[in-house]
Parts: structure tokens; C-alpha cells; sequence
């Protein structure tokens, strides 16, 4: 399973937020939409072997899974509608256990270090990182969880907890990527593996 | 430079639609607004030397140009503002005469077969096709023109004129993508020349 956790920093953590200003008063909630996008769209497909973690405002984490998706579609208002109605049922996620608010959309009541513990698991955690190794010479990991931040960098705190999970460090190529092109290039990354096999 | 051609089959060729029902009533224009966002945006910069042409249901071409845009923001709606301003401007583009609507945004009358032939001039015309070869099989060219699709295949017409344009035909890996993310893909492979120089 391929999955990656991106770290909404401004993120809404309550439901009270328009549709219309994603990228203004919902904390740029515009760009953790693409992030679901990049990391779950085929031309013609769902990937369903692909589990997505977004931590919003490092109180909540929304996951959303592949297998289990039913109406998810690739423009950001409707994602973003998919985040408000889970953050409707933040109420109902108790501890760690999770509300599930549409299928394959639940909602948990943790934060950057609970979640990136709990995904981390049997995972490779792979921080994309500036002085990393180049992506093309790292053996791709079976199960990679690639752990992403929003439009604003980790915080100290985020990246010395990530620095201690992290496996593998990489770079994806010369140039510094908004976390949704670097979701799409991890991807073809893993799907060409090292560009030998198609 | 690198330009890119995305073709909108359903997109609007009037500012008359709302840029709340973008995936609906805008004909899909959701897509053409990530392809944009693709094309340009780098973490904390916007990529100068990029060009893109959105033809709209072939009969309008929008164009960006990385090195004069000014307002562009990386949100879908934010960008669909910008086509529907530039709709606003179409009585003002008169033969291939364009009209500017905003910094670095355009207008023009041209359709696909014109758009592409202009496009063309001197650059390496590449074609992304599930049986063409693999791009890291292909010396990256200098100044490539990228020809994609939004949310439906190419029309008979155009696939043949494509074809016959082509300079190149490579396959991005062994996924079908959606054309914003092939973007993403393609300008990953530039950047790293092939995975050796970074």
C-alpha cells in the first residue's frame, strides 16, 4: 500500500467554512484537496491500494481510502465538501477511534505525531527532503509512506519527529515541488520503478 | 521553453457560467485549471519559461505566459476567474489578432488545428500515447510543445493531426494519467534530464 500524510497547517478544524474561499478563509484547504486528487486519480481509475492522511491543524486527521471511496470526484470544491462533512462529525471520533462521515472518509481525533505513529506502522516512512538522495537511485520501498506538508513549511517540531521516523530521505528532483506534484511524481516514481519495467 | 496544449472539448466559449459549478455547468473546466496550476507553479515561484495554450471547445485558445503572469494563484477558481475574464475579452480578438485580459493571460480565435500549428514553429512536438516509447528512453528535447487532452480522449480529427505534427511520441510510465498530472510528470522528467544531472 502506497500512502502519504500531508500536514494541513491552516487547515479548518471546524465545518464553518465556505466552499467558495478554499484557498482565502478555509486556510488553504485548496491545496490538501489536491493532494487527494494527485494521490488517488487515474485517467479512468481510482488507485485502490492508496490510503491518504490529512492532519488538520494538528488536531484532527481525515483519512481517506482507496478501496472504499465511492464519491470521490478530481475538482477541489467537491473534496473540500467530503472535509467539511467529516469535520461535521468530529463530535463522534472519540479518543482514537475514528467517525466515518461518507464511505472510504473517516474522521480521527489526532494529531501529527499520533498519525504519522499509527500510518508509520510496517511502512517505509520516506521524508521528501532538499539534500536527500535522488529518487532514481533509492530501491522503491514496498510500502511508503511519504509524509508531505501543505503550503508552509514543518514546523521544527514536525520535522525532527518526521528526521526520527524517516527510513529513506529523498529528493524527488532538482526543483523544490508543491506537495500534489510531488504526490504525482512519487507515484510514477513507483509505478515505472526506476523506469525498468514498462 | 516548454509549452503545453491542453485541449477542452466541453469548456466554455462565453464568461456565462459560475465559477462555483466548475466540474459541472463549466464544462469540466476544473481540468483545464489544474493543467494550468501544473504547468507553472514550483514551491515558492512560478516557472517563467513555460507557456500554455487552453483551447475551448475549439474555437477560443486562452494563453499564458510564465514570464509576464502576475495574478495567477494556484486554486482552481482563482484560475477559472482568469479564463472567464479573458472570455470577457473575446469580441476583442479579431482573426489570430489576440486580446490580452489580464498579465501574461490572452485571447485568441483560433481553434485546435490553428493553436497547434502556431504552437509548433520550432518546437519538438510531443505526442503522449499509451504506445509510444518510454520517456526515459528519449533524449528530453530542447523546447517541447506537450499536446494533451482534458477529460476525453481526442476527437478522430484531432488525434490525426496530432500524429502527423509529432515529433516525438512517448509514454510517461505504465499508468494512464490525467493531463494535469502527465504535466507534472513530464516536467519532473525535464528537470532531472533523464535522472543524471541533479
Amino acid at each position: 500500500m502506497r500512502q502519504f500524510l500531508i500536514v494541513g497547517h491552516d487547515a479548518p478544524t471546524a465545518p464553518e467554512f465556505s466552499l467558495d474561499d478554499l484557498a482565502g478563509g478555509a486556510g488553504r484547504l485548496d491545496v490538501l484537496c489536491r493532494c487527494v486528487n494527485s494521490a488517488f486519480f487515474l485517467s479512468h481509475a481510482i488507485r485502490e491500494d492508496v490510503r491518504v492522511h490529512l492532519v488538520l491543524g494538528d488536531e484532527f486527521t481525515v483519512r481517506f481510502e482507496g478501496d472504499e471511496l465511492r464519491r470521490l470526484n478530481p475538482d477541489e470544491r467537491s473534496t473540500a465538501a467530503l472535509i467539511r462533512t467529516a469535520l461535521e462529525h468530529r463530535e463522534d471520533a472519540i479518543g482514537h477511534i475514528p467517525a466515518e462521515s461518507t464511505p472510504g472518509v473517516s474522521i480521527r481525533r489526532m494529531g501529527f505525531a499520533a498519525t504519522l505513529e499509527e500510518a508509520a506502522g510496517d511502512a517505509a516512512v520516506v521524508e521528501l527532503h532538499e539534500d536527500g538522495d535522488p529518487v532514481a537511485d533509492v530501491e522503491p520501498p514496498a510500502d511508503p509512506l511519504f509524509v508531505l506538508s501543505d503550503h508552509r513549511d514543518f514546523t521544527d517540531r514536525e520535522a525532527s519527529l518526521l528526521a526520527e521516523a524517516a527510513d529513506e530521505r529523498v529528493r524527488l528532483g532538482p526543483a523544490v515541488l508543491h506537495a500534489d506534484h510531488a504526490i504525482t511524481v512519487a507515484h510514477n516514481y513507483l509505478d515505472t520503478d526506476g523506469y525498468t519495467s514498462y
